[in-house]
This record gives structure tokens, sequence and C-alpha cells, in this order.
């Protein structure tokens, strides 16, 4: 079936790609579970990849310039990892295989971003991989207009399985990138026919070389299992104007000569019967984790195939114009530039001085007019709603379709390909993307933030229209579980500033958190700048702060606010302390750097023996926390409704009166 | 540029599409906000299909064979409104237009499901309306395999935007719908070019047609503003074998003399001068709400169009065999059938003597078993993880193409999809849809089920692998955040067994859960049976109960736990107790039937004046409710790892060792 240059060739290709179904074989069965029918099936296409085609050095494997490798059908995790060790990464070796999927080691169940070299990002729930791909390959062409294509200049390289292709996420990805002219994405589709229940032909009957081309894709067929006729799909994808899907007819656990082309080698190990039965048929002498000398040695000079490319490209950046040379140095690092924030500064002191009443989400706009100058690393964009997010710094310019030099991307209505793509723009180095939609619309792309917060990945999710306050949309666009389940997730800063001045002090917080994501919930609805008084620092840093002690005796009650409500929680002081009771309110714009203040910082804002009151037009999931048992909550026990926001804060009974009387009660 | 059969059709038609166009406009207008450009663009496309193509009776909206309209579209909601008032929809009054997006109103800001006639199904998250549909119409072949064409024959329309067709979701549900071979799907796409951000060609430039024919569609295009060749257009999907597009292209806002065709009329009021303008425009002499009264009979003709048709039908159902009346009239009440519980209450008596070790998501299919021959009205399904989920009973057939007398559905890799569809099947009215994926991807359906919750559909998604317990696979799979951001969501039921007894009564509460989705967290790895005795109720059914009260005095301790971890109470509780330290074991199955209990009976579990100790392999997020300022809590601070189970609780610290340091820390 194969087709070879030569027979020596064709026998050391079969060689080196029988070192990666073994690897995964014997590794699977030594962690007694595992995935070993993709990277076996898979293994030729992946050998041509790393041995013939892709532009990387193993020994330095986050080389700026290198070509990418998104394995998107993470559960493959030994394709990943064998390709590691044999190309010779640094700290990869043979006893992190046989460590497989055990406590603290390097090789996860599937891959995760930081565990190991190689591993361009996290990948296993299925989709992210091609959909943060088609971020990496659009960060690629914009720091190529950038820093030029001496310097940026690389493929973006994904196997994605039939899973990859099934979830909604890929179209959104695909079709975005298609739009986008992404030529330098190439996807090889692993078409092996079969999904966990069985024959994918139980659920799809999709042409999907058809439904990428509809895309403006190009595509083609190959036999996966003949490394010529990869080779040379890949060597045509390589010159479209296109992005390319390349579908390899492969056979799942190929070698295993009585399971192969079987959902059975999926997700189970072999079996030793099988896998001796495969040695046999593979004429392979070696034991488990034995590998043939002259096929490591070639795998490992196949790994420094680009030790001169990437020398030489270092001899180019040295020799680059400094501006260009800074600019991207600079950028790469991650840190924000020396006086990032002076613009931003300026901004509050005038928020403070003028005192406007601006929906947040305007006044993230102001904010992101005092950043994007100052920090050009910033890459805007929203889900088709620009205008409502209030995205759009000014003198941003559109990236558009073979015009990298902008930055500012309109993603489409498309929430979860866009959470994608910016986690690969960050991933790929150069930048700070944020992106809009909706905070009810954070379901949409949940799965993507989650990906981040595990990455560690700073994107910036600017989530508008929080609450009830939208007003007339009604339950289906009013969030009242959303910042519960977002404060849910681990490693993700929620913020929700109450006015213009936290806003930019969150915009601020969210630019420095540079070891996960944060997302901005903002309103709709006008706000008034609560903040009477400038600071050195910047209170919304402790997430959590005193923003009106209690006045005429010690504290009684403390009200405890977020976003739209601290306005509330204002008015209920002042009729509380209009009753000689005094109250203090406690903005909370995040609870995360709230909880990670030490206790005595957190018992003076709180007060813990005063009767606690918090309000937040949302559920009250997570809230007792901070009330403790003495403590209630005003907020939503159910969905919205459609209505002027006035009226549903009326009728949800969210209001300063509300919180007086529970104070009261409580006293 | 329209071609009309004569003059005067052609004058009554305009005319009639002008009464939804000005009723569009003037509710905007006079609510100062909503969307007018679309339900104006449509107008001529919703105009045909209700006076010259639907089959169904204004006089019942709720007809059993009625053809299903879904607005995908779901913010055009005054496109459906203005249906359901011109067609005399009863409920629907011109009092009920002027009051759009008021408190209280029908006429919400997207349209809600429940709220007024002629909503199938609440739709405003874009794509949710089209991937419905693929439920609504696969339900109309289910049933009609299983009743009869003389009782089940009817078409299901969509009208989709270009939001929804750029939405992820919508090519799982295109991909299904042709795999499935639903043909008598037909969607009409308002084919506008314009989206918020501005025209459709800043973010996509996909070929619609060519994707939607990869999926084994019929495809085609027309004049959007010709209402011949609408009508012809469908008349030809109508005797497709495929389901069916139709891009019908349009003007946005059409009729708007200077605002049509721009992404103003998409999401603001026309204006009064625009309005005044229109008026003019369209020699319209009519004021606000009022109507031509040629075109209002017109359009309460077109309205009673079936009642004939209607009439028959019911004859055909009194007429049909009693086995099928019987059976299709027991399908539609959403009863359960009498002793549909019989074989399940002998199967958990069997579980309480033979005590045996299973996971929960084993113990989850031994209760299908149980229960799917008495309760036929059950569709299962998984998301490609049949085997992993345990979700196909004994005996379940899968739903082909073309064949839909089976009642297993494999879904594909298509979680979200997924839960569309079974919303959609839900709504159709016969059937109790449930269907499996791992817990971690309710991240990839969330706004389905968002949804079912907020229309009160009942759904049933049997979600495995729900923890760290679940081992190798590591963090990407391990869900921590997902059991409280289910929580957080009203109206949905989130059991969370701890054994094979509490599965099965998770599972009856479920199916008597008739008002919205319930969720069943369930374990891959074995776990006791803990029940010791049995009950004459379900002791499951109050959300939370003491399972091992306190010995040797007064309780001091109560340990409350679900799932998996109340195997580890236990353990703990024998600690606690063998140090002569009164201690319960509360397990809490479902949180939210556990608040709906009285105060005493909470008290009476809860122990208020006991030292509190929950026990959760989840983060904490809620869990302060249940234990107040004296308690602790173990569980995850942070994401899983990767390792074997055991280790993975070792490493964690969710042991019994401390849950026994917590409590005696407290004591």
């Amino acid at each position: 079936m194969t087709h070879h240059a030569s027979p020596t060739a064709a026998a050391a290709h079969a060689d080196m790609a029988n070192c990666i179904r073994f690897l995964a074989a014997d590794a699977v069965q030594a962690a007694k579970s595992g995935h070993p029918g993709m990277p076996m099936g898979m293994a030729d296409v992946a050998t041509v990849l790393f041995t013939r085609v892709m532009n990387y050095d193993a020994a330095d494997p986050t080389w700026a310039n290198r070509d990418r490798f998104v394995l998107s059908a993470g559960h493959g995790s030994m394709l990943l990892y064998s390709l590691a060790y044999l190309t010779g990464m640094p700290g990869m070796e043979i006893d992190d295989l046989k460590n497989f999927r055990q406590l603290g080691s390097k090789t996860a169940g599937h891959p995760e971003y930081g565990h190991a070299p190689g591993i361009e990002m996290t990948t296993g729930p299925l989709g992210q991989g091609i959909a943060t791909s088609v971020g990496m390959a659009l960060g690629e062409r914009m720091a190529a207009a950038r820093y030029g294509a001496d310097l940026v200049d690389h493929y973006t390289y994904v196997i994605a399985g039939d899973g990859c292709l099934m979830e909604g996420i890929s179209q959104e990805a695909i079709s975005l990138a298609g739009h986008l002219k992404l030529s330098k994405l190439i996807v090889l589709w692993d078409d092996n026919e079969i999904s966990i229940d069985g024959s994918t032909d139980l659920a799809t009957s999709e042409d999907q070389l058809a439904r990428f081309a509809a895309s403006g894709w190009d595509t083609t067929r190959v036999d996966g299992h003949d490394p010529d006729a990869i080779a040379a799909a890949i060597a045509a994808a390589q010159t479209s104007d296109k992005p390319s899907l390349i579908a390899c007819k492969t056979i799942i656990g190929w070698g295993a000569p009585n399971k192969q082309g079987s959902h059975s080698t999926h997700g189970a190990p072999l079996g030793d019967d099988e896998i001796a039965a495969m040695r046999d048929t593979l004429n392979w002498s070696h034991g488990p984790f034995a590998l043939p000398e002259d096929a490591l040695t070639a795998w490992r000079a196949a790994g420094a195939r680009g030790a001169k490319a990437r020398a030489d490209w270092q001899a180019r950046l040295q020799a680059a114009p400094a501006d260009i040379r800074d600019a991207m140095t600079a950028a790469l690092s991650g840190d924000l530039p020396a006086g990032w924030d002076d613009g931003l500064k300026a901004h509050i002191a005038t928020l403070i001085e003028d005192k406007p009443k601006l929906a947040t989400r305007v006044a993230s706009q102001k904010a992101l007019d005092a950043l994007v100058p100052s920090v050009p690393t910033m890459i805007g964009g929203s889900a088709d709603l620009t205008g409502s997010n209030n995205t759009k710094a000014a003198g941003m310019t559109p990236v558009k379709p073979g015009d990298y030099a902008g930055n500012y991307i309109h993603y489409g209505v498309r929430e979860h390909g866009m959470a994608a793509a910016m986690n690969g723009l960050a991933l790929h180095g150069e930048f700070i993307p944020y992106g809009g939609t909706f905070l009810v619309f954070a379901d949409y792309n949940r799965p993507s933030i989650r990906l981040a917060a595990l990455m560690g990945v700073r994107v910036i999710h600017v989530m508008t229209h929080d609450s009830i306050g939208l007003g007339e949309d009604g339950p289906t666009h009013q969030p009242v579980e959303h910042l519960a389940s977002l404060r849910a997730m681990p490693n993700v800063l929620v913020f929700r500033p109450a006015d213009a001045v936290e806003t930019a002090e969150c915009w601020a917080l969210a630019l420095m958190n540079n070891g996960g994501p944060s997302v901005l919930a903002l309103s709709r609805q006008g706000l008034p700048t609560l903040r009477a008084a400038a600071s050195a620092d910047m209170p919304s840093a402790k997430g959590a702060y005193v923003l009106a002690e209690a006045e005429g005796g010690a504290r009684k009650v403390t009200l405890l606010a977020t976003g739209s409500e601290v306005e509330i929680a204002v008015k209920a002081r002042e009729m509380l302390q209009a009753e000689d009771i005094p109250t203090a309110v406690v903005s909370m714009p995040c609870w995360e750097l709230f909880s990670a203040q030490d206790q005595s910082y957190r018992d003076a804002v709180l007060g813990p023996d005063t009767v606690r009151i918090g309000i937040e037009a949302a559920g009250d999931m997570g809230w007792q926390r901070w009330l403790g048992d003495n403590g209630a909550f005003i907020g939503m026990e159910g969905f919205g409704a459609s209505a002027p926001a006035p009226a549903l804060y009326a009728h949800f009974g969210i209001t300063a009166e509300a919180a007086v009387a529970a104070a009261k009660a409580k006293l």
C-alpha cells in the first residue's frame, strides 16, 4: 500500500514510526490506562512531520520561530511524549515515559502545558486544539506583520481526530481561519473512521473535505500510512494561500494484529498478549521501552535538523534594527512596558475629580483608551458585539484577511472560537488578547476559559451586560449564576467593578495577572463614580476594601456588594446612618484577590462581629463565606425577566430599602 | 424584484407582511428598545409560511400534529408576537403587543416558552433554536414511527440568522440532522449579510450552502422578498429526502427608507422620524398598532386554515386502535405510567440485600435496566461515550437514518448539539430524553441546560466521571467546579448519589422532575452500597438525610458528604466514634431538594449545634451554607492531576483521616 523513495528509506521510516507505536503501547500497558490507538495510527504522519517537515530544534523547544505542533486529539498524549523523547528534547527521559499517568510525572494522561517540553498547549477536551491553533496561526501572521518575515515565519501543524471535527467549536475555528486566510495553518485529520461508540457512521456522515472547502480551506486526502504521500501533501499545503486540511486515512491502532481498526484500541491498554503479537507482526525484538539504536540515532538527528535554522534566526534577531529587536523581545517577555500605566493613573485621577456617571462597559472603553497606546501588545476583539461590549479603543484597526497589522479582531458570533483563539494568541507569545461578549454567554466559551486557567495563560474576557441591569432583553440574556460559576473555576480572577475608577483599576490588575485568565463583568447601565478620594495604591488590588467606613461609633453593619449594587449599598448605608446605625460599605471587585489577603486584613474589611449583608444582582452561591451565620443576602433567587432595569430591581427586591430591612432584622 | 401570481395577491401579501413590519417597528419604538430589523426583513418569508405553507390552527396552538415554527433568531421576537396576534391565537391581544418588553407582559424581549401562544421554545442565545429544532424534527419522526403517519406527520420550520449559523452548535445540529436524514426539517436563513458589528464580511466568508450540503442537506437560495419564490422553494424542500436550507436573501429592516440594509436597524428603535418616513414610503395610513381591516381579516382567515386538518386529525386519533391512541395520549400527558417504578423498587430491595460495590455510573445502567421497560417514552443516548456513561440499557436499539423506531441516539461527539436536541425531543411532547457525557463536559452544553431550566423542560443529563476519582485522565477531565456551577443554575436538580441505592432513587426523582432538567453526577470508580435498610419512602427525595446517626450520646459532629465521598465520611465516623465522639453521617444527594425542605427537617439533618464537616472532591463554593461559621471543608482547592484515583485522594488530602482531624480541631 505504501510507496517509498527507496527500500532503505522505507525501512528506516518504518522503524522510526514503530518506535512511537511501541512506546505508546508499552507506556499505556504499564500505566494500565490510556489511549494507544491514536499514536499507533498516526505514527507515520507524526514521523513524517518531525523528521522531514517541521522546522524546530529539539534542543530549544521554546524557540520563538519554531513550527508549532498541536495535538488536538490530546488523548493520544503518548504520541507527543514519544516525539519529545525521540527527538531529544531536554527533560524528557525514558523514565518519564515509563512513569506515564503517575502522580507528579511529566507525562500526564493528557498533555499538560508546562509539564514537559514540546507541549504547545493543554489538550484533551476535544476541539480545543484545532481552535487554539487558529489563534497561534493568527499570532504568527500578526507577529510577522510587526517584526518582519525574517523573524517570524513558521507553520502551525495540528493533528485532529474525528471527535475534534464533530465538536461545534471546530466550525467556529475553521470558519475564522478560512476567513482570515491563515495559509500557514495545516491540519492533519486522523481519518480513521472510528469513534468511541464504534464506527463513525453511527453518528456522522459529513463530507469533511467539503465542509472545510466551504470555509475557504484547501483540502486533500492521503493514505496516512504512506510517508511520501503525506510529505507531498504537506508540501502542497505549505504553498497554498489558504489554510489546509489533509485527511489522513489511517487504521487506528495500526500494528496490533488482532485489534487494529477497532475502537477497542482507542482508550484501553492492548493487553500483554496483543502487544506480544504486535512484536511478532512487526518483527520488533526489543523489550518494553527499549529501542533500536539506529532508529533512535536517526530520531535524534531529525531532532537536531533545525539547529542551524535556529542559530541563523538568532543571528538575524541580533542583526535586526534595534527597535524591531527590542519590541519583539519585550513582547515575548510578557512584561508590561515601563510606564504602561501612566496614562491610566492620569485617567483615574480625572475620574475621581469629575465623578462621571458611566456604565462600567463605557468606563472600560475609556480605560482601554488610556492603556492601549502604552501596551502595544494588547489585541482587542469581540464576538460581534463591539458596540455593546465597548471593546474597540480609540485608534484600533481591524485585522483583515491578508492584512495582519491591525490590533482588533472581529471574531464573529463565535464566542467559543474567540476564547480559544485568544488562548492561541497568548500562547504564541507576543500578545495580550482581550475579547468581549455578554456575561451570559460565558456559558458558550467556558471550556476555553477553563483551559486558559489550567494553562495559566493571560487572556482577558470583557463580559458586559452583567445582570438584570441590562433590562428588556430578558432572562436569556441576564446572567444570574455566571458570576458564581466563574468564581468556582480555579485560577480565574473575576472582576466586577463598581464604578469607572474600579474599572480602570481592574483593567490594570487583569493586565498584571500573567498567570491565568481574568474576567471583567461590566454593567450595561450607568453607575455613579463612588470612589471619593485618590489613593497611592489601587484599593481594588486587595480584592475588597472599605469604600465608606461606619460613622458615629463602632461599626454595627457591614454592607458588602459588587459592581452595580455598590451604589445600592451606599444608599442603604445613608439610610442606616440616618437611624444612627454605624454602617460601612465594602466594595468587593474581586473575590479571588480578597481571598489571598491575610486574615487580619480580611477581618478588618469584613467586620466579623458586625451584621453583614451581601448585595449582588445574582444568586447567593458562595456569598455565605463572606456573610457568616448571622448574615443575609439581597439578590436573585431564580431567573430574571424582561422589563426596564429599574422595574426589575424593584420587582426582585434588590433595593437599599431591602438591605436596610435585612440589616435591622439581624441586629 | 418580486414576481407575483397576480397584482391582487401581491398587494394582499404586501399588506399582510407590512402588518408585521409596522407592529414590530411600533412596538420596539414604544418599548424604547428591541430589534425591528429582523422582523421587517423576514416579514415576507414569515407571511408566506403562516398564510400559505404551515399546517396549524391558530385556535389551538398546541395541537400535537401542528407544524412547528422555531424563531432561532429570537431577538426578532416581535415577528413571533405579531404572527400570534395576526393569526388570532388565543391570549395574544393588541394590548400585549403594546406592552412589549414590560414587566409581567407576555411579550418579553426574547420569546419565552410558556409566556404566550405560538412560542415553541425560548430563544435568544444564538444557535439554540436551530439545534433544538433538530430534536423536534427527530421527535416527529420517532413519534411517527411509534404512532403512525396518520397521527404524526408534520414539518419543522426554523428561521435562523447569520449569528445562529456562525455559532458552533449549528454545525453539531446540522451534521446530526443531515446524518439522520430529518427531511421534514426546513431552515429559512435570513441571509441579510448584516451582523451587529456591520457587514458579515467583517468576520465570515463561508459558503453556507456548501457547508449545509456537506452535511447532507438540500440547499437553495431565493429572493426573500418574493413570496412566490419563497413558496416554491419551500414546496421543493417539503419533498426532499434530506433536511433543507433555504437561503432567503433579504434586506434587514426592509421598508425603513433611510435605514434598511444597515445594522442600525438590528437592535435599536428606528426612531419616530424614520417610522414616519416608513409610513410614507409604504403608503401606510394607519397609526401605531392599527391595522388595515382587510389585512387583519385575511390574516385571521389564514390562521384558521388548519381548523379542518386539526378536526380531521382529532377524528383519526379517536378512530385509531386503542393501544396506539392510549400510548400516544399517555406519552403526550407527560405522566409516568402506572407501575413505572415497580421494577426499580424491586431493584432497590435487591441492592440493599446484596450490597454490591458498583461505580454509580454502573449502578445507573442497572437502574435504567429496571426503568426503561416500564417507561417506554425514555430515549437514551450519549455524546459518543456510551460504554463510559453506561447509558444504553438492556434491549435499547439505536435510532438510525431513516429508521426511527429505536430508543437510543448516538449523538456523536456533540455535547452541545445533544443537549439542545434533548430539549427539542422533550418539547415535541412524547419523550423523556436522557443523554450522557463526562461531567467536565457540562461546560460544553451548559447553554442548552440553561435553556431547559428556563423553559422548565424535563431532560436528564447523565454525567459520569464526576471527580478526581476518574484518575489518570487528569485535570482536563476532572471536574472540580462543575457541581458548583450547575448548582448555581436556577431550576436544575443536581444529583450526586453515594451508592447504587441512591443512584436508583435519584433516577426516579429525575424522572418525576417534570419541571426542569436534572443532572446525575456519577462516579467512574466503584463504591460500596452504604444504605443499610429498606425504607418505605426514598430518603434521597428529601435531598439530604441522616445515613448514620451518632451513637453513644448527643451528636457532636456531623459529616456531610455527597457521592463518592460519603464512603469517606462513613470511615471518618467510625474513627470518631471509636474515640467516643458521637458522629453522624449525612448524605446529600441533591442540595436543591434539601433546600426545599422545611427548617425543622433541615435542622434535624444538619445538626446546627454540632461541628459540621463537609467532604466533597470538588471546590468549596456553596458549602458554607451547610457548614456554618464553625464548619470545615475537605475537598479540592484547585485543579486535579493525572494519577490513579487512590493516589489523588491521598495527594489532595480527601481522606477520612483529614475529616477526623478537621472535626477534632473544631470541637
